[in-house]
């Protein structure tokens, strides 16, 4: 079974916003051994609206759209899915009542627009949205499913589960991928690739090794034949496995700040930042992460050299003799908030994350980071590449995989 | 001229990196005023790449490919761009050169699968990628245009102002669509609507009026029919602005975080945070704007009580009689960051981001946020939808906008 999935809205067809809910459709799908054919983003307008689900429909079983839905749009899109799928548009009483509660917890005045949104197309059938006004909506023709959705990723990510639960019982369990994943670190793609040739060579027909490359590491995805007998899977899995060695951080796909706080969990250790040019970044990655309190304690963002000083102590003599980017700051730059939070770990990072601030021998791109560990404190400048936003995403990744590889030495 | 986008990677198919090129290129184009037809996202298999390059050049002059290239997949896509606008695979020298030169800068061995990456099909047009290792390619037919450009985030966004240009060339400037971009705040999307309904109904045929949701405000494009008269356009744009009154908070699109250093820029006021459930979100969003550092001085991520006491000096006895998430805490953070820092403002945010951490009279969702300016701290209660991420994102949207209008309010 392969999904296609359509993302409706101008306001991603401009680059205004960024979509994330291909992705988060495509994670789950392919989690569950489902394969996504094709991701086709449009604008508002009925004409590549209606393109974009014939192709989706021609290639795919099942396609979900999200977006074009909403109080400003409601009259392109759902006329368009009543023209494809048949129908008139009908109130669908249920959602009104949803509408109704929701404006009325918000304290919001329903206008005419919003009322609107209860009316679809009588060929569907309806999952009331749990997280907003839109209904979700699913359609059948010639054994085919199309789901349109609500585009904002909250009530996406809300109804996702939902709607694949009726997708699952819909579809079946038949042909599903197995499927193994393996977070890599340590290890250019090229020099992996060359590693792995003699692996990948034995490999049957119709298994897939795919390289994933993701922030600080590289995913390795290895994909079974449909409905490859469970016994030959695990034997080539566990090949890659030895294949990989020490440089395979775990199975399945962790950010380096999961690995961080696994890490640190096992010790049981607690953790501080103190961030210059990464800006707040690695404290964000690690509290994006749910249930991460029992091991983040806090972070200090020293953007301003007082801050370095009165904040965390870092001597005032060293900012002037060695600068800002320097050894000598990030060391006690860790050192300083591991004592003001009390924590037992901390990282560090001072650098040029660009564009401008580069002096004669530091480039954009120098950063220095230091890791502390009960006992010991390390610290390493590092020349990324790329712009502002590269440079803050390559330094915040290194630095908390440089505390992890600390960790993994205390054994 | 259309524009049509081509995403080529399983790992964006999967769901394992967030596709940000289309987005940025989307936003480059649309900005010099050109449309974007379609985005596509296919995996690394020949026969889907090929099905959506196809698809792109009969709908657009210029279809711009990302990714698909590198040590582990260039024998996919450039044999099958060889495939398709003729020619054999050659040698480009200056890129080879390029190579060695990242190589020994980056004091890696080359091995075989690198300098195969200097292979491009003889039909194409060269232009040295500075960032990496592949090549941007230029091929053209029938009149059409695709250009195939690396995978990698900041190599696309290195080498985009580059292709502009030879695309501007190539095209000419003809047909260019007028349009204007504001930025509205405090308003919701439907009460918008409703104001804006006879407004939209008095454009001519052509124009366009486009409301895209971003992250606490909504952006209006107004688009001007194609080759559509600078006085007309104009007069349009200035009864936009009249009717969006108090809630445009400017022309052009600017985050929320960038209005806010505008408005404290012009005061000479400084900033600091203290973040609790947004967890250096706040932080991390400021300083992602170069230049920042004129305004910003530092924050904190409070995330456990001992650092909201000992480094922010909150006071014990009123978070064990208040709780952590409560109006005394968070003025408490606001102030006391702003003394340590020595800022003139700041922002301060306690809550429950969840899924865990509810209590009886506090669910998940509920953000208490403080913002205190010199003479004054105001603090309000909030309550988010949705999960983790949406209360984290919101927050952080709406603690931002409450300092900048507590800034408009000092005048």
């Amino acid at each position: 079974m392969y999904l296609s999935i359509v993302i409706i809205g101008d306001e991603i067809l401009l680059g205004r916003v960024q979509d994330t809910n291909s992705g988060l459709i495509a994670r789950k799908f392919s989690e569950y051994g489902r394969e996504v054919k094709c991701v086709r983003s449009v604008g508002d307008k009925a004409v590549d609206i209606r393109a974009a689900i014939e192709a989706a429909m021609t290639e795919s079983d099942l396609v979900i759209c999200t977006g074009g839905l909403g109080p400003t749009r409601d009259d392109i899109t759902k006329p368009l899915l009543a023209d494809i799928f048949g129908g008139e548009m009908i109130e669908h009483e249920p959602t009104t009542a949803n509408i109704k509660r929701i404006f009325a917890e918000r304290r919001l005045q329903m206008n005419e627009l919003t009322a609107r949104q209860a009316l679809v197309p009588s060929s569907c059938k309806v999952i009331v949205n749990r997280y907003g006004t839109a209904p979700v909506m699913w359609f059948e023709k010639n054994g085919k499913v199309l789901v349109a959705m609500p585009g904002v990723p909250f009530e996406t990510r809300g109804m996702l589960p939902e709607v694949m639960d009726c997708v699952k019982e819909h579809f079946g369990n038949g042909e599903l991928i197995r499927h193994r994943e393996f977070t890599v670190t340590g290890i250019s793609e090229s020099a992996l690739a060359e590693r792995l040739a003699p692996y990948e060579d034995s490999l049957p027909q119709g298994y897939k090794l795919a390289y994933l490359p993701v922030a600080g590491a590289i995913t390795m995805r290895l994909d079974g034949k449909p409905g490859a007998d469970e016994a030959e899977f695990e034997s080539f899995a566990s090949r890659l496995c030895d294949c990989l060695g020490d440089n395979c951080a775990g199975t399945g796909v962790k950010s380096p700040a999961e690995l961080l706080l696994h890490a640190l969990r096992r010790k049981k250790y607690t953790l501080a930042c103190a961030e210059s040019c990464t800006g707040g970044n690695i404290s964000h990655l690690v509290t994006e992460i749910a249930g991460c309190s029992d091991v983040f304690l806090g972070s200090v963002t020293s953007y301003a050299n007082e801050v370095k000083m009165n904040v965390l102590g870092v001597n005032g003599e060293d900012i002037n003799r060695d600068g800002a980017v320097s050894e000598s700051v990030v060391r006690q730059m860790a050192e300083g908030v591991a004592r003001i939070t009390g924590a037992d770990c901390s990282v560090a990072t001072s650098g040029i994350a660009g564009p401008g601030g580069a002096v004669e021998d530091k480039p954009v791109g120098t950063v220095w980071i230091a890791v502390h560990v009960p006992g010991r404190t390390v610290a390493k400048v590092h020349h990324f590449t790329g712009d502002r936003a590269a440079v803050i995403e390559r330094a915040s990744a290194q630095a908390i995989n440089m505390l992890r590889l600390e960790l993994v030495e205390l054994g």
